[in-house]
């Protein structure tokens, strides 16, 4: 009979049930019984061996937390379920004879850190200790250290206590007693700390230590309660977008000891190796110890295949337990277990964490297996799990030297000169180093450093620190927060001695946090090797899962993929990796190097002759550049931008002319030509580029770059065609704000391709659409549809507008602050703003098919190939999305996880 | 009966009716008669003396314009109304004894520059133009020139030959007779003239001129039809945004000649004095002689009250007429008329053009009057007429040498040296020299002299050339496209031979387009006077109808008017002006003076402690700028929005200092104070400082500043609040994007509020809210108004995110080009883009009511001062407009005006 049936509380049906059994839950009640809770209960209901317990729920937390004060019932409830607890177990909650001891927990939906964990031997007291060691056949010293344990606990978590002054102590005794290890301390030395232990709670703690278990039950709880509001969980739920009112339950579970003997140990255990994703049972077992033992690395563990020396029955009871939950599950699970006296104990099984490789691996066999359909084997990868396995890597078979970690920034493996400030940084990247700078912390000034170098090593800061944003933004690899390492003027000093001075070679992983002296080979990841057609790969085991999974995504997406490409050679490998066109041909490279000379004429030009005389330079110039990538993209549509960037851009800088000048008078060297500069700089100098002379606003200023760059298109087309091949241009007029601008430009681009078919005699496929990038163009785009082909969304300038920031000045001003106070949970230019930009999308969707079914629409900003940004694309009905090319991948794998079934959980 | 009748047309009622006769028509028929043809069939129906005719519908001319031919039916409803007119008038078109001449005259429902005027005599042929001549009792000097004149109108405007091929010809004619005025040519002369305008056809125009009547009047009808597609007149629409689908009307009336003899004559008139409103029938006569005469000025024309002595019945029908049609428009009318022979003949009516002077004047009379309601009266003035006759003038009486006229394109008197170019300018203002630039025309480079001169004066250029747009942003007098004078380099030529030098005092006179040598007083406009609380000026028409028409506009406004006033005096000056309240009180003034250096210390601060001793020294000072704010505005609500703009504003320029150090390094003097200057502003550096570090954003960054900014204010109010006074500060978050934002910022306003009211014992009445100025805001207004009070829109920015501009760079860049391409009308930052800002306005007001019922709205942008954009903000449910002290009359009128019915037509 479950426990909760003796505990025969359910008379009054208008009072919330708050108390649940093991046996009453199930996996499916993570809402009410947070993740342990419903784990625990569907362990039990499996009938594995889970030490007796209950759960109180979420419902009692937000009860609490919205009353201020322990709901009604509560208190008799617990006291029922306890009285059922105490009756299966045959021992009373902290009975000085032979008490029964219990851990609480707290056990949220969501794993939240900063929330209260757990309080471990809860029922003793001055006289249950003493009980305690007789029923561990005397062990003193166990008792004493499970009561200073719980005292240790107590006082910091429940009572606020500093957690340094018990550590203090604790060191304090170990210096007088001449020893560094707790285990060379005896049962008396324990007594006596047990016993300094509540002096500190009686002084510290505003009351002396409960001695009533039930009081220690009850606080627990509470202060589990009340740890769902400490500032670090309310920052993560900000930070995570969790919502403020779940509450999280808490767990009761009877205590079970792994440090009993001989027969006892501890362990933790996978299902299969989380690194891989290889096959086999994976895990660490420990003699004679607790599962915090464990954690704390005291002893050597073993693997989990010796357990089958130390307890035959034991570890077979395991391994078929851990079958049966991988197979209810289906899904690597991870569990921790104590064995007591050879009697094997289940603490927690959840569905573990793996890396991006086991994930692959583990989705596809379970395909293989049956066990789950492609969909759901999709659905359990991630394009953000693809993209680090697409990251170059340090060579697995390579020597390193580890001397650290950090936090796991930003991925990718970079190797190079360690420099310690930001303009050396600058100076040695620009004579051709490779450098790696390193910093206690980056600020706005370290941004030429940081824009330099091949990766960023911090010593402090986390995720959302500026060197974090920023690193992440540009895609350098960034190791932050790297706290072991003593970043000092010109060196750093690693845990284990190791000095790095300026000018030593070091390597980083931004994928794991790893640094190591020297350098460490760097190979191509084997899925990059397979996109790029490596046949020697494809029976790697990684790349099997890819293939498969990739199949599968690309036969049920919706979403096209295109890729953002500007030469020849990206559109080529943009194909390679599955790009199904171009979403976005940047023309203002094609401005630049040895043409740039060409550009300066035409911005200095005097009047409109010499202007054209500019113009007419550059034509057969974009037309070699157009024909290169139309071939290359032979077939599929190519998406070409008319120039979009301020023509300043083209000149030198401002302030660099002025200083120039200001030398050249000084020595009486000042020539006309500079002044000239100066003045044409001046002239084109804006305060805010970003929203001046540019995109369209330059095509209707001056209509011959447009009639140029449509003719060069077109031309390039004409000639293709004309060689029997099937080049597909799409013009697109970036900036537009207004229908009537769309319309000036695209009536010059018609009459242009008017000419061009008459002057060629071949009939020209084209259309023509625009860029959605102003708040302004969602307002009227049922307008702008009446000339517009096709909208592709410029999300990375929509985002610029909606927010009104520019991503140049402030992802390195503010945004770390801004994403430390949860005021995105990631950078909007990282991950589409769907509540804010996300709407703006949506309206000029709906704005845009109204007044032309049949409009195409894609996104061409970075957001393309954002996984989270890629589902809602999916979800408000774009045609395709355009990413860089190493994105393709990514791209199609969320486009295919979007349309499975699993898109609901993405 | 009336003629349509005796056509007997309207035998199949498919068909749709394309020609009506004056009787069937009336005023409100526009659309269907156009203006002219409306005005016409009007006077007729009242029994007035007009020359028989009838009006071609729009219809015909947008089936024409559709089909590309004429419409079927058009021409046998021309035939049967021609002969009805025929039968009326007992004379044939172009009948060689005695020819009936009719006009063909285009008239669409607006008057349209650019559009065919008309065509006189036509009728007139070869074989007519003897019968014309023995009618006017053997005048063939008359009868030839009413030939040349017709020839000359029909080859330019239906042929389209050149207009100066006619006028070398007559030139050359008169230089052969020695003359250079017209009425020395005999009859024989122009006979010969005919010859050659004939010959001159056949060369040019394609086809000899058409001998017969009803082709020169089919031709003229289908020039008029064409006309309303030429490049002017579709810019013209385009610019006006007048449909393009409307098509013109075509008159066409039986000629009368008012040249006959001193018994003829031809004159205009208005009901009421145009220019100032007085009561009195106005206007010019001209014996013997047609309506072009008066027009050309060849002769003096006497004043309408001489008539009486000329021809006394003619007098007295005409000023019964002019009574009637005031009392039947129940408005000022102007009207053309001619006397043939001792006969009146009523050519046309319209309701007439008026100065802003009269337009009060006449307003306030007829209501006087009873003729209309107050609430008609001031639908009949307008805000922007109020707004021009704030401006300073010109003493009427003061002395004045008119040496040329342009455009009136910015209103307002200025007086200053002309300067030539604008370095000059801006280095003579440095020193306090008022001047006046004057250029061809102006471009991006003269913005600094343009900035720096009093007014501006061009040669070149129309309303939205560069000069016109960014002197009407900047509020300078503007006086463009004086075409009459030539601008050289450093002096320019009136037409009267002045010359005007650099350094010559000028005054132009930007509300007229009137160009004085030397210096004309300038005083205050009455209407100022008045409402600074001068009572000398009450017994002033012009004020009593202005005192009148506010009166009524305040008792119906819903909308409340407030002002944007950064000092006490602003504030006081404000609520004269009837401001009820301060809805922008901006801080960042109070940044500057004296204070710079403080605010220096606070941007260059070493760490935090600095940059609070900063803040500390800054308090007290802000601390009295809210007092005397808060003081002027006693028992008004003050909006105060804390501080907004970017850092560096409060440091020096890069560049500048870039120069600076340069040349410092080359003396070897360059200081440590300059390099960390150079250093704090690179840092604070931004490329789009727009959209950088500033708003709230600053807030969070260094949140001392909000809390010193907050606790200045609430210690004011205290303070106030303790002096019996009743202080209403609402504290405004400028730039909010996130309702987190928001959150984290009110939250530190509100524990300042708590402190102060502890440290003060007085209870604070305050409000926090946020401008709404950026698209994601609009878009997350639900969000935001949780914790927002109130919203003030801040149209300036959100016009600049929305379209992507930024008003400092492109308003100079291309707003000219823009405004010619017609891609926007008008600026939209002087007034509210409806379709697309103002989209976002109504957006934003929706869903923040939606979520707090009782948001306080309003808004603060320049935009709450433009006539149009208030009956935008008023129909959208805003509760107040804010706007410059000056423009807060004309903020109440238009309120009024919105409320008032009159609003449908605003």
């Amino acid at each position: 009979m479950p426990l909760s049936d003796q505990a025969g509380l359910r008379n009054d049906p208008q009072m919330t049930k708050y108390v649940y059994d093991f046996s009453e839950g199930g996996m499916d009640q993570k809402d009410l019984l947070g993740g342990k809770g419903a784990n625990l209960a569907e362990m039990f209901n499996l009938g594995l061996p889970v030490p007796p317990g209950f759960t109180i729920s979420t419902d009692a937390c937000r009860a609490y937390l919205a009353e201020g004060s322990e709901p009604a019932g509560l208190a008799d409830e617990v006291t029922a379920h306890l009285t059922a607890l105490e009756e299966a177990r045959g021992k009373r909650l902290g009975d000085p004879e032979d008490p029964l001891l219990v851990s609480v927990r707290s056990g949220a939906k969501f794993s939240m850190p900063g929330m209260m964990d757990s309080i471990l031997n809860i029922g003793l007291t001055d006289a249950s200790v003493e009980g305690l060691a007789r029923a561990a056949d005397g062990d003193e010293r166990f008792a004493y250290d499970s009561y200073r344990r719980l005292l240790q606990m107590f006082g910091t978590t429940v009572l606020g206590i500093g957690g340094e002054l018990f550590a203090e102590a604790l060191d304090a005794l170990k210096a007088d007693r001449g020893s560094d290890d707790d285990l060379d301390l005896t049962a008396a030395d324990l007594q006596g700390l047990v016993g300094t232990y509540k002096t500190l709670i009686s002084e510290h703690g505003g009351r002396d230590f409960p001695q009533d278990p039930r009081d220690q039950l009850d606080m627990a709880v509470l202060a589990v309660f009340d740890s769902w509001n400490t500032e670090r969980a309310v920052l993560y739920r900000r930070q995570e977008r969790i919502p403020e009112d779940l509450g999280t339950a808490v767990n009761i579970c009877s205590m079970v000891f792994g440090n009993g003997g001989d027969d006892s140990g501890t362990g933790v255990a996978f299902t299969r190796d989380p690194a891989t994703g290889a096959q086999g049972v994976y895990g660490d077992y420990l003699v004679n110890a607790q599962g915090e033992d464990v954690v704390a690395g005291i002893r050597n563990t073993i693997p989990l295949a010796e357990l089958e020396q130390v307890d035959r029955a034991v570890h077979g009871e395991l391994l078929a337990i851990m079958e049966r939950l991988e197979h209810h599950y289906t899904d690597l699970c991870d569990i921790e277990f104590t064995v007591e006296h050879g009697k094997l104990w289940m603490l927690q099984t959840r569905v573990g964490k793996r890396t991006p490789e086991a994930a692959f691996r583990i989705a596809h066999s379970f395909a293989e297996e049956g066990l789950i359909d492609l969909d759901e084997a999709v659905d359990r990868v991630s394009g953000a799990q693809l993209a680090q396995l697409m990251f170059p890597r340090f060579d697995a078979h390579a020597e390193r030297q580890l001397i650290g970690r950090g936090m796991n920034a930003s991925p990718g493996a970079a190797v190079g000169k360690a420099v310690f400030d930001s303009p050396t940084a600058a100076e040695w990247a620009a004579r051709g180093e490779r450098v790696i700078l390193v910093r206690r912390t980056t600020n706005p000034e370290d941004l030429a450093g940081m824009v330099a170098a091949a990766g960023i090593l911090t010593s402090r800061g986390g995720k959302t620190s500026h060197a974090a944003v920023i690193a992440r933004g540009m895609g350098r690899p960034c190791v932050c927060g790297a706290e072991e390492i003593d970043v000092d003027t010109g060196r750093f000093t690693a845990a284990d001695g190791t000095v790095v001075e300026q000018g030593d070679v070091i390597s980083i992983d931004g994928t794991t946090g790893e640094i190591f002296a020297g350098a460490v080979d760097v190979v191509d990841s084997p899925v990059v090797r397979h996109f790029e057609g490596d046949a020697a790969v494809e029976d790697d085991d990684l790349v099997r899962a890819v293939i498969a999974l990739m199949e599968h995504a690309d036969g049920v997406r919706r979403l096209g993929v295109r890729a953002n490409a500007d030469t020849p050679e990206d559109a080529a490998r943009a194909r390679r990796f599955g790009a199904e066109g171009i979403g976005l041909c940047r023309t203002e490279h094609m401005f630049l190097g040895d043409r740039r000379e060409l550009v300066e004429h035409l911005i200095l030009a005097d009047g409109p002759e010499q202007q054209q005389d500019a113009l007419d330079a550059l034509l057969p110039m974009q037309r070699d550049d157009f024909t290169g990538i139309l071939e290359a993209m032979d077939g599929l549509p190519v998406t070409i931008r008319l120039l979009d960037p301020p023509l300043h851009e083209f000149l030198p800088d401002y302030t660099e002319v002025a200083v120039r000048l200001a030398h050249e008078q000084e020595h009486g060297e000042d020539t006309p030509r500079t002044h000239r500069l100066l003045a044409a700089v001046k002239r084109l100098h804006e305060e805010n580029p970003m929203m001046g002379l540019r995109g369209v606003r330059l095509g209707i200023v001056i209509p011959g770059l447009v009639t140029m760059q449509a003719r060069a298109i077109l031309e390039a087309a004409a000639g293709l065609v004309a060689a029997g091949k099937d080049p597909r241009p799409e013009i697109m007029i970036p900036l537009v704000a207004a229908p009537q601008e769309l319309e000036l430009v695209k009536a010059q681009v018609v009459a242009v391709a008017a000419e061009v078919e008459q002057e060629t005699g071949v009939p020209l496929t084209y259309s023509v659409g625009t860029m959605i990038e102003l708040p302004r163009a969602v307002m009227v785009a049922d307008q702008i549809a009446r000339s517009a082909e096709f909208f592709s969304f410029g999300t990375n300038d929509l985002t610029q507008m909606t927010w009104g920031f520019s991503r140049d000045d402030v992802e390195s001003s503010f945004f770390s602050t801004y994403l430390e106070h949860g005021i995105f949970p990631v950078s909007p230019f990282e991950s589409l703003d769907v509540e804010g930009v996300g709407r703006l999308v949506e309206l000029a969707v709906q704005k845009g098919r109204a007044e032309r079914p049949d409009l195409h629409l894609g996104v061409c900003g970075e957001h393309g190939g954002d996984p989270r940004s890629i589902h809602f694309f999916d979800a408000v009905g774009l045609d395709y999305v355009s990413c860089s090319p190493y994105r393709v991948p990514v791209a199609r794998l969320e486009a295919g996880r979007s349309a499975s079934a699993g898109s609901a959980s993405a």
